[in-house]
């Protein structure tokens, strides 16, 4: 491995380390099903049902945050995974490390939120696990959640499938869930608050797929933001990307942000937002369906896939310019998620 | 909540605190099942099917211990809760929290071992996920494994099920785990090594099952040991246990170095034990197939229900006399899976 010997904060950031980390680690050794694409969920048959199957463990630093929280983001986050693979979510385990000493009224507020989170998009919590670790052996709480979920249709979305001539269709502004994060860490003050954007995302699939099958893949923008979601679509694929940068929303707020911040909202995770490549055709009659999903509502269509230069996302800047859009290379933002 | 307002080592650890925190914290708000009984999985309907899902966070210290490390617990673990539930073990996902700084090498063998878990166990790693937490956040590596499997015969198998005549069957020797770990980490040394009995139970399932279906309870001895299992059914069923220490099989090693650090085996882990409530006109059939069983060698029937002193364990000691066995009140043994 060309980036050392031990594990780095850069491991976890959705980056490049990251997927050498699965590439050379993970995957030839564990995961039994199609090792070559790296989808957010598993897809396989079970007692004559095709399920999808995902699992994240939650360890975003501070647990309660503009917007939202950690037990909110545990939820919304796995119940996304599935949908983004064309699966109705079902059924989610939460498992809870606690550090010795969390106060009870913390544990309290987390899972009320999931709680609340559950029911927005439509999931049952159907068991659970509490582990304790000693003081200074972890921070405060993290929370793994897995879903499972049905996939009804007769689709097949995966990183694979994207082929020159397909549209990209973002969902929205992308950027505020880690401009959020990294304020409220540092304890920095904006004149307008910047709030997470995390959100379900299971209903504005749904509309989606209402719309039309022919999407090929989807990614919900976590870690890594943007920029590795279509960088791992352009190397599953082996296609290109070109894309406008005058296309992709962000609020004022979140750039100004950013560039204070030094960071790229390309690069920055968002627990709200999808990138779908859709057939050129059904293009227009999906984005009218996202439009009118209150998750959709800046929806915009921001490029489109090419035969050029596979494996590389290329973006056409504001002022004209070509510019490469590669994977984050190491940690921008640790524990963000 | 009794026991104050933060979180205790002890609220980890299978007993009575832990209890608590899952019925005044957990349990109103998140669990969408039959919240009454506390199972070691959930068995629900999905897609036509009947499915159980389990899941469980591993933060066992030391990582690597004798007779095991914690990739190896964290698959039989999740395979252990689902075959005790009466499902045959699928699927599974597994969800990494890695301290920065972790060696490489120290994850490579990890997962090394998970591989020949799953494999040994017969199930698939279908998905994963990793996050990286600062040094001195978390603890070398947590793993979450969730899983899911088919329950595909005509059982009820659940803690509420056991009535007043029904029999008590061990699979083996209690307390090997819990004491290993203790020795590993307090860096003891004994004449004879003693070695955790982590190990796949599916198989000694299926040969119960096999035998016969007339299974009321099951459970794995994991957190709490043999004393909470059966006050959790006592608890559940709303009956009483009489069990006799004279039939419970404990090498003497592991019966030694109780004594010496102060242990009731009764309350220590096992990580390839189970405890099963069985029809009395079946139990000496189901004993003859786990004996038969590479996992059940040392089988045991061991007592039975009562209708006296419901939601209590009355056990007959080695002098004859008569003790109550009560859960595990606070922390015995932390992170000892």
């Amino acid at each position: 491995m060309t980036s050392g010997k031990r594990i780095l904060l850069g491991h976890g950031s959705g980056g490049k380390l990251m997927h050498e980390l699965i590439e050379q680690v993970f995957a030839p050794v564990l995961l039994a099903s199609n090792g070559a694409v790296l989808n957010d969920a598993a897809v396989f048959q079970a007692c004559g049902a095709r399920l999808a199957m995902t699992t994240d463990s939650f360890v975003v630093d501070p647990i309660f945050f503009p917007g939202g929280d950690i037990g909110e983001m545990a939820v919304y986050g796995t119940v996304n995974d599935l949908a983004v693979s064309g699966a109705r979510p079902l059924f989610l385990s939460a498992a809870f490390i606690l550090e010795e000493g969390l106060p009870l009224e913390d544990l309290r507020r987390i899972v009320a939120s999931m709680k609340r989170a559950c029911d927005r998009a439509g999931v049952a919590m159907v068991t659970g696990d509490t582990k304790v670790v000693n003081r200074g052996k972890g921070d405060k709480v993290f929370v793994n959640t897995t879903g499972i979920g049905a996939i009804e249709r007769q689709i097949e979305i995966s990183a694979d499938r994207a082929r020159p001539g397909d549209k990209v269709l973002l969902s929205g502004a992308i950027g505020a869930h880690g401009v959020a994060i990294m304020l409220a860490r540092e304890d920095l003050d904006f004149e307008r608050p910047i709030c997470s954007d995390t959100a379900p995302l299971n209903g504005l699939v749904e509309a989606m797929l209402g719309a039309s099958l022919d999407i090929h893949c989807m990614r919900d923008l976590t870690r890594g933001g943007l920029a590795s979601a279509l960088n791992e679509i352009a190397l599953s694929s082996r296609v290109g990307f070109r894309i406008r940068e005058d296309r992709i929303p962000i609020q004022d707020e979140v750039k100004g942000a950013c560039e204070i911040l030094g960071l790229d909202p390309l690069h920055v995770a968002n627990e709200g937002k999808l990138v779908a490549v859709v057939g050129p055709e059904q293009a227009e009659k999906i984005l009218a369906s996202m439009q009118k999903n209150a998750c959709g509502k800046e929806a915009a269509l921001i490029g489109e896939v090419v035969k050029d230069h596979p494996g590389r996302v290329v973006m056409k800047t504001g002022v004209g310019g070509l510019r490469i859009v590669d994977m984050l290379a190491g940690a921008q933002l640790p524990r963000i998620c």
